[in-house]
């Protein structure tokens, strides 16, 4: 599923090209796969994963380091890091016991650029 | 709430200053507001008709000019435009028998630079 969105978010890894939100209207495929993305940034338990491990220095985060700044079980919080790894957003590997946890800058730069609006329709605005 | 959700996205309107997802982790109040804009976001029908509104030359559509593009009822699609306007990503305004519609590109700017990652953490991921 994360290639297909990533697809849909830009190929050429600018961060900055297709389909942009106010260059076209969205397709209903487009629209599909893109509302994934946004579906699972749309919960303030997966918005706060993210951030802890996007804001980590160092780039990773171990599961173990992120279940206890919840109330919530481990498996909870692991269905929430394998919405967040089925949207394309990070990614994981595992290391003995535990599973560490990385973002993938290029999927939320590319996210910011279809959200981010020109200067020519602000003007129109 | 738009305000509200607003101001978790920034308050000094240059669209990339405080609360990026790579700075610091969210606090569960910025985490809940951020959320409900993401999962404004988060559906086909409403990815749809926020490009159809954010890419239309002149910056503002007629509900009327809407609804044809979808096999959803008028009511189904005016809900859907209550939900973009309460995450406060876009408004409206009555004249006559129709509402128009357009983009707060603000709004937008600001989740973009809230999901651009810096290039120090790229660096590091």
């Amino acid at each position: 599923m994360s290639k297909q969105e990533l697809k849909i978010l830009g190929q050429d890894g600018d961060g900055a090209c297709c389909g942009a939100l106010a260059t076209a209207p969205l397709d209903e495929e487009q629209a599909a796969d893109l509302a994934k993305v946004f579906k699972a940034l749309g919960d303030p338990v997966r918005l706060r994963l993210m951030s802890m491990i996007a804001s980590r220095e160092g780039g990773e985060v171990c599961v173990c380091e992120l279940t206890p700044a919840f109330d919530l079980s481990q498996p909870t919080i692991s269905h929430h890091l394998k919405l967040l790894r089925q949207a394309g957003l990070i990614d994981c590997e595992r290391r003995g016991t535990w599973v560490y946890y990385w973002v993938l800058p290029t999927a939320l730069d590319r996210l910011a650029g279809f959200l981010a609006v020109p200067q020519a329709a602000k003007a129109s605005a």
